[in-house]
């Protein structure tokens, strides 16, 4: 590749970004020098009104108010406060999104809540792909409720749900393939489901604060997903559960705990559910971690998701359309129509660890997936386009160079990305 | 009660902290001018240590080193690493304990664990008067194991293993009462299920970091607490689950997710449990509370739990026999022998919330559990028996104004305390 081929694709990235409709957004993220961070679908940047509001929690909130703030900062009100501020982000309107437990722990409670409310059905529709703690916590929920758990990929979802519909309780999918990137249709399958009788279950890890979803309208009737990745609420932030709110009345929580009790200071032995969204809450959540995810939240006062999806469809594309042209060597697994993408680009190729890890040492962050695909995300918010061509350019020269086959990169290690 | 008197108490006092095996301990932690703080057993005070650590894990592990920081800050290994440092105050051996998810999720599977430990068995003993949240999620646990549980007063538990002892899974009890603050017979109850062929199982949430457990000396089966109270992690920090090593091979987490993956990054469908007490583990914990908990129990470097121990007994005696003495319109509902009592003061007047509340404005927190408890928490390595000598007088004050009987403290009204 000659250097008017770069210095053309860099042109071209600066018309996108001059003219992208989140331009000023990476300046609210705090990110290091020289490096192009394409992991944000694995721990989101560091949003700069963090340190701020965590200082203040740990030093005014905990240190000097002390026990009060539960009340004087509204701690109590914490979950279902940043509930609503993501259920914005889903497209779900007020009250019907809670903060608070890992995405597993969402998970099972999620699972059980939605079996309960088909009492006559017992199967679970999933699909076998879906990342593996869902499939992990839907066997336990499955144990702990009665149910059987048959596995479809999301396109023969509808040919199972024709042959054993009436058995179908749910059917609980994953919006986003983590490792392919592919989108899958959450309103076709939302209605498949409900044609069949059953209730639609979404986990939205992978594309909550970058893909719309649009809970309400599309009629999902429950969804899960973590507060880490495109939501930028730091390692481990909580995360939430959306049940629509037709179905709260109805609505069991199968770990009830006194933080979801009707009155919980009223300290009664017996369990009565709150009203509303509330009785899905369960213990004690952790107040740091949810503050820091809801000042992490405060990007989306500034931009829609609707401007972070558009500029994400033009960045990912950006990149897919260069991998495909520069490095054709590299496969582009995730699909190039923007229904079937969200703001990841998963790329196939034997050596992939080692493409990360030379990557990375060329300071372009990405991760990989055993045992040969290279995941880029491209958070809308904080990566530019031209951090699109740089990784491509990068990409370029490090198979230009072979430096993926270094004999360093040659035995994949456990990593968490 | 003349001036001479509180010269003499506060003299008293002083000689007692200038002895104090804990003596500088408060100057580990952060509290504001002026306040007599007696609610640790709902939310400790802030260490000094946790701010820094915070700052550290925001912009340096977070913001800086991003999602490398499971690694290259062990995040990964954390749960492990608070759950040991943890179990040091519990009597626990390494390898455990493990720290994550709120004390009701914990529960819950700590529960559902024991009771398949114990196949045959389909009973659980529990104390109706537990921590409400215990028993909801008890019942849930029942529940999802086909479980039957039977409550009974940790007095009469030895007369329940005696009648139905052949069927008794699972005696699981609180090692204090949250409100009268009455210390359990942990040894001789666990003796007393393992006489019978059941585990036992402790919530220690009220004396974790107080009082000494002895949990591998004691035989004590399975164990779980939170982070936030004597232990001082921060609002919601998150809670611990112990279980003995010898039950390892054998134990099943309920709510398996892929941090407790023998595998994780291998990204099986199937779960195959990780040796030890990581199998506890369930979905991604909360990092940043998880950090501020790990910083926290380092004050436990320069003061043992022996020494704290030591000195909550002289303090909380110093202030009941105040009581007793000063107050007698009070009555003291707190067991007056050391084995009985851990670093809690509960006392029972008509007007207790308004006792709190008078308290509360002369700068003396402590709380109010209905109907008629007011509840005051010595954490031995902050409250100085001069605060022991505060509080009482200020009791004493506010009862000879009739300050307690303000209209404006007429109605409870709801806190988190």
């Amino acid at each position: 590749m000659t250097a008017t081929t770069a210095q053309t694709l860099a042109r071209r990235a600066a018309t996108l970004d001059e003219a992208s409709p989140v331009r000023g957004a990476r300046a609210l993220f705090d990110l290091p020098a020289g490096v192009v961070y394409l992991d944000g679908n694995s721990l989101g940047a560091l949003p700069r009104a963090v340190p701020a509001a965590l200082a203040d929690a740990v030093t005014r909130q905990w240190g000097h108010d002390l026990v009060a703030s539960w009340n004087t900062s509204d701690w109590w009100g914490l979950p279902g406060r940043v509930g609503d501020a993501i259920g914005r982000l889903l497209g779900a309107a007020p009250g019907q999104t809670v903060c608070g437990d890992s995405t597993t722990v969402s998970l099972y409670k999620a699972y059980l809540a939605a079996a309960r409310l088909r009492p006559g059905r017992r199967v679970v529709v999933t699909d076998p792909g879906s990342f593996p703690t869902d499939l992990h916590v839907l066997g336990a929920a499955a144990e702990a409720g009665g149910l059987e758990v048959v596995t479809a990929a999301p396109g023969d979802v509808p040919e199972v749900l024709a042959r054993r519909g009436g058995d179908v309780a749910l059917v609980a999918l994953s919006h986003l393939d983590y490792r392919t990137g592919e989108l899958f249709d959450l309103p076709g399958l939302t209605a498949a489901a409900h044609a069949a009788g059953a209730l639609a279950l979404w986990d939205l890890c992978h594309t909550a604060g970058v893909v719309p979803a649009r809970l309400d309208e599309t009629g999902v009737d429950l969804a899960v997903g973590c507060g880490y990745k495109y939501l930028n609420g730091g390692p481990g932030a909580p995360s939430y559960l959306y049940a629509a709110r037709r179905h709260h009345e109805e609505l069991r929580n199968a770990l009830p705990g006194w933080n979801g009790h009707a009155e919980p200071f009223a300290m009664e032995a017996r369990y009565r559910a709150a009203a509303g969204i509330e009785r899905m809450r369960t213990g004690t959540p952790p107040i740091l971690s949810m503050l820091a995810l809801e000042a992490a939240l405060t990007v989306y006062e500034r931009f829609t998701l609707e401007q972070a999806r558009s500029a994400s469809l033009t960045v990912t594309g950006l990149f897919a359309g260069f991998v495909d042209s520069l490095v054709p060597e590299v496969a582009v697994v995730t699909p190039p129509d923007d229904e079937r993408r969200a703001a990841q680009v998963a790329l196939r190729h034997p050596q992939a660890y080692g493409l990360v890890r030379a990557l990375a040492a060329h300071g372009v962050v990405g991760d990989f997936r055993a045992p040969d695909v290279a995941r880029f995300g491209f958070a809308p918010l904080y990566v530019r386009h031209a951090d699109a061509v740089t990784a491509a350019l990068t990409l370029r020269d490090v198979l230009d160079h072979d430096e993926h086959m270094s004999p360093a990169y040659a035995t994949p290690s456990p990593r968490v990305t």
